[in-house]
């Protein structure tokens, strides 16, 4: 028998006081996390920036608080048994926590390609991990099997009244923080963090907008949200893997349509650069999905002109691989780093002559490759290319403009 | 004619009022930094370590206190004439910036090597940048003239009573922040930082250990305190550029005698890897000079056992290329990375066997090389190079024998 909207919220209610009562619970075990002013994004997004620092949450992400209120609440007879969930990430690592804080034994399906990372952070915390399936799916599947096999509790990681409640901690943390706060940008996934955020806020202030941010490639609230009904993705394909949701909560959904003023979507180019620009500007290192409150502020995705905006930085796992990446685009977006290349006669001099006008022009090199067996090179030639660290894009201009004067003109790769 | 030690503290004491207006006049222009708990790095340390986060300091780092505090203090003649300092880094930018608050003009010296980000941000707050020299020292004697040529006020960087005083800040708070702090662990370059915390520190709780950390291969004021007179260095050559300084100042090398506790050292790979844990980890970004505090505290430089220990986080502005080499260094040692060589027979199918094995066992390719034409490798083979993600050591150990055990042993690159 399928709910309809007004029967579960009058089921599932979630009350402020539920909220507090939840701030409560946590208190010594997971952190009231620093507000942070800040003049660069400031500056970029024409509104005064300050970012709720969630990845420096106890676990990297604010996953914790509401892993810690579903599991404290489990009864005498639940905590017999064995806590169970499936995550790849950020909950997995919340679950764990929380299970050893509260004595218990937790066990957490991952699926196989899960980065180390996150399975090391996990065991860590306690855990027994258990990698199974080629998807999350599978690994979802393998622990609902563990659940009924073992008579154990899943914990879901965002469609549960107490995880909500435990989320929404973040939101009375802000409220006290900056009182004055006009907007929050707040990353979905599940939408557990905005539904827990909206409830808390919403009393304090009902004018106070909460604005939810997902990925266009991982859309699926905000279809739901298009569709007045709850829509699941056929695939969801973004960097931002911790709200990589294919289907939101009907828990969530209702909530997020009652109190949530709008939903945005950022790009992978736009996720990618605030990652970049706040760990460069910030100093601050988070995961993709945990800056797309931010990337929404600076792309201009939502009007916030003049407004005292709060984006919530909700996590800090990122693989470091992956994080490699986002620097060396970031700096080649930014024009400090490019690649020329540069089809030389095969003469001796001729490299000498490029590297030094790269000298004299202060251009770091960090890379060079020198190819004669290319095919695409007139017999005779070589084809030399060079990874560089400038100052600014002018530089790259002034460059190739002296390699063509000394008859040597180069391309620049895209 | 050269002055005493005595003489000096005499003529200049620094007191903790001094300080303490230091603090009121910096209200709304610099932030009172966060003190971050941190399990990872506690465990390390089996102490209880709080960092002091003065890399989300305005203009990244703590010396806008210092320079601050120095310039309002100018007199109204001093302000029609021009500011100037001599530097490649965060003073730069702390002069920079204050002076724009204050609605004066800077001009600021710097090599040329300067890393790019630094002349972009310095410029950006305000300063007009020559960049002149190929060293510090010629960067400085610039400034020395223009000062001279244009009877303008030079900023010390760190021996100057005021600026001394204004760092003392960053000790006010902690203690405000942990009134059971025993140890701080601070960052030692010219000195200001800590002869200011020590000085404040100390009237507030005289048991408070004070204990400053430098680079090894940049220890100046270590072999100063061991000569117990000031020793200047020839050369100092360390990635914590922050605190490359030759010559303690003789301010700061008396006050450091009369309150510093100990002075120790630590090394660039202990330097590169805390700044390392301190992303992957902490989620933080911090300038190898910046993390030194942290590196002695994780490294068993010094007794602190138990402890409420603080290192001070002084300053986040790092060259992006500088932390890339930092990420991949830190993922090779903790085994998320590694290059691995493989000769194979010149035949269709032996590269395929080596790829079969490494996605067998889920390690990541992130490079390939593939050379014929190498001298030391038997004609009819080819020399083969794989840099490769991995989830931990033991999965290397794994890869390398499977490998042998198909015919195609590997060695590991160090």
């Amino acid at each position: 028998m399928r709910t309809n909207s007004k029967d579960i919220m009058d089921k599932i209610s979630i009350k402020y006081s539920d909220i507090v009562a939840a701030q409560q619970a946590m208190k010594g075990i997971t952190k009231t996390t620093g507000l942070q002013a800040t003049k660069s994004f400031s500056k970029m997004a024409n509104a005064n920036i300050y970012l709720k620092l969630e990845n420096l949450q106890t676990t990297g992400s604010f996953k914790v608080r509401g892993a810690y209120n579903k599991i404290s609440h489990l009864s005498t007879d639940e905590r017999q048994r064995p806590v169970v969930a499936a995550s790849a990430g950020n909950h997995a690592q919340g679950v764990a926590y929380s299970s050893s804080r509260l004595g218990l034994q937790s066990t957490i399906f991952m699926p196989t390609f899960t980065p180390p990372l996150k399975v090391l952070a996990t065991r860590s915390y306690g855990a027994n991990v258990v990698l199974s399936g080629d998807s999350f799916d599978d690994a979802f599947a393998a622990s609902q099997e563990y659940c009924k096999e073992h008579n154990a509790t899943y914990i879901h990681p965002f469609n549960d009244p107490l995880v909500i409640a435990g989320q929404g901690v973040v939101g009375l943390e802000i409220f006290a923080q900056l009182p004055e706060v006009d907007v929050v940008l707040v990353p979905i996934g599940g939408g557990g963090l905005i539904s827990g955020m909206a409830i808390a806020l919403k009393e304090m202030n009902p004018n106070i907008k909460v604005i939810g941010v997902e990925a266009e490639q991982a859309a699926s609230m905000f279809e739901s949200r298009r569709n007045k009904r709850i829509v699941a993705l056929n695939q969801v394909n973004t960097i931002a893997d911790g709200i990589a949701v294919k289907r939101p909560g009907d828990l969530t959904f209702n909530i997020i349509q009652r109190y949530v003023d709008d939903i945005v979507k950022v790009s992978e180019a736009e996720i990618a650069h605030a990652t970049y620009l706040l760990l460069q500007r910030g100093k601050l290192l988070a995961e993709p999905s945990g800056v797309t409150g931010l990337a929404a502020a600076i792309s201009g995705r939502c009007s916030i002109e003049g407004k005292n905006v709060v984006p919530v930085i909700s996590g800090g796992n990122i693989n470091m691989s992956l994080l490699e990446q986002i620097v060396e685009q970031g700096m080649t977006q930014e024009g400090l780093r490019a690649t020329i290349r540069v089809v030389i006669p095969d003469q001796a001099g001729q490299l000498r002559r490029i590297i030094g006008v790269l000298e004299r022009l202060k251009a770091n090199i960090q890379d060079i490759t020198h190819n004669r067996s290319t095919s695409n090179v007139t017999v005779g030639h070589v084809l030399t290319q060079f990874t560089i660290n400038l100052q600014d894009k002018a530089q790259l201009d002034i460059i190739a403009h002296e390699l063509a004067e000394i008859g040597l003109p180069c391309e620049v790769a895209q």
